[in-house]
């Protein structure tokens, strides 16, 4: 039996640079289905597709379908579907938070109000299963409405278990498998399917864009931690205020002393007030970032494992760039 | 030319019973579609399907479909997909209204708070569309999809109108004709098509639909100020207390003298606190009812006439018989 080599990461800047035609084409098409909203709305509409975001969802679609370069048009659209999805829940989420800033500009919800923002989403989240619906067979609207159905259930479990007791991490880890992993995996699935690939491809394409998924969240809530306020344009702690148990609260929690340990129980559970600074210094003493990044680092390499027996697929090396660049993000936020 | 003799609408009550059957299977589906839902929020969503609801929607759908008594599993399937679209918007909306009861129980945001509740009927809807995608082409999706971003969209232009001065009765006609006749409209073409018809019964009872949508608005507004608390099961004169410009206030500040009709105007534009009794014995004495009722029974009588040319569609008679219902429901409202 001969072992085959591993296949090696395209280097990420290489890949953002081929990615970034096809990313102009999703933002024109976004802005162009918006003109399809009635006049009353469009303005608002509109003002939801943020074109500065990430855009990490579209750049999994084309990766996984990726063909010498090319992107076709399917793709595009089927970016864009999820996209806006994602943008749905953008708004929705920013009500749960009641916050007011999103990426250095004003939510939906602060500029339009609550009530409107709640329907905006829904307008939103209508549409693109309307694009989606376009398409030849079904398969794009029920790939995408039983993930959107996912997403929702994840963040309505994440809600329901604010500043309660007794949250486990498996509980974190089932949650952020349908908050984030669904989307994630989904524009994997569909990238592979539209783009042509092998069933063995889609398949691992699958699970890979599920592991990206879990990882991607848990360096989101590592970041609200240990973020730069500025670079990613909110305020840091906000899950420990919000009563939110995230992966570097459990591994603080479990290093902490008894009555310490009982203490951020109590600001978890709202019991008493929560101390943002203590809590940071605590996990910069006790060195939770490297717990968290090895967590995180466990979840991606079980990611590019489904990927390494496809090392002759032109789409593996730039999938897996992406959990590359991941490593390097987390890198950036290790403190000094 | 000979004129043909205009068909005769069904007797209501026997229409009813022969539906019966056919809205037992839809609960019977609804209930199933709900264990497709993630254990954690299942008895959630079950709460949201409320089986004392009127199930005016699917009745469309059943009788738009109608043939020889039968009704195929596809016809119950649409109707749980837009009886799901119209539940969701029923949980978002409640939230909007700050409700507390629907059909004499607790609404779900009052039931689980209006985070989850936002979240709760965003998954109704992706499940809805997860349900409409499961039919052979993307037909039902796309209908369904195109509807629910109008339905969404009428309610964003009423929100945003609540209290401002310079509503018009053409906004409101345009307000409903998005947030009640669409899914009226695409109930009835929806039945239409899969139930085989031709494509003139197909257009006739589309512009039926969104005609009896407009109509039933139009009653449910005039219920706000004419109905019976206990048998509506909410209370009277929301729309006057939230600001909500409708067909009866309209009505009645036509006919009130200036410095009342100002007056009228400050109440629904928060400039001072809505009297209720007063405006309600102002509508009984200026006969504001028989005026609503007229404009109503011109909307019913030009979307019953988009049927008149197609008597012998089996349809025909069991969807004029709804018309013909509601001017009985509208007529219970009659003040003595």
């Amino acid at each position: 039996m001969t072992t085959r080599p591993a296949p090696t990461p395209a280097d990420f800047a290489a890949v953002f640079v081929r990615l970034h035609p096809h990313l102009a084409a999703l933002n024109e098409l976004l802005r162009h289905e918006i003109t399809a909203f009635e006049p009353e709305i469009r303005a608002m509409a509109d003002a939801c597709i943020d074109t500065s975001g990430k855009r990490i969802r579209p750049a999994l679609v084309f990766l996984s379908g990726w063909r010498d370069d090319a992107v076709s048009a399917d793709l595009v659209k089927v970016a864009a579907v999820i996209e806006m999805v994602h943008l749905a829940t953008l708004v929705h989420d920013d009500i749960m938070d009641e916050a007011e800033v999103r990426r250095a500009r004003p939510t939906a919800a602060r500029r339009f109000g609550p009530e409107a923002a709640v329907l905006l989403g829904d307008a939103l989240f209508a549409h693109a299963l309307h694009l989606a619906a376009s398409f030849p067979t079904t398969e794009v609207c029920a790939a995408v409405s039983a993930a959107t159905r996912k997403v929702c259930t994840g963040e309505i479990i994440q809600t329901l278990r604010r500043r309660t007791a007794g949250v486990s991490r498996e509980d974190y880890y089932r949650v952020i498998g349908l908050k984030t992993a669904e989307l994630f995996r989904v524009s994997c699935q569909l990238g592979a399917r539209l783009g042509g690939g092998s069933a063995e491809f889609v398949a691992a394409a699958t699970s890979f864009g599920r592991g990206l998924g879990i990882a991607y969240q848990i360096y989101d809530d590592l970041a609200d931690f240990f973020g730069d306020e500025q670079r990613i344009g909110k305020t840091l702690g906000t899950d420990l205020a919000s009563g939110k148990f995230t992966l570097p609260l459990f591994i603080l929690r479990d290093r902490l002393a008894e009555a310490e340990a009982a203490a951020l129980t109590a600001e978890l559970t709202g019991k008493s007030s929560p101390d943002l600074a203590r809590r940071l210094a605590q996990m910069r003493e006790l060195d939770v970032f490297a717990a968290v990044e090895a967590a995180l680092g466990e979840e991606l390499a079980a990611a590019e494992n489904s990927l390494l027996s496809l090392e002759e697929t032109p789409a593996v090396p730039l999938l897996l760039s992406l959990g590359q660049a991941l490593r390097e993000q987390v890198a950036k936020l290790r403190p000094a």
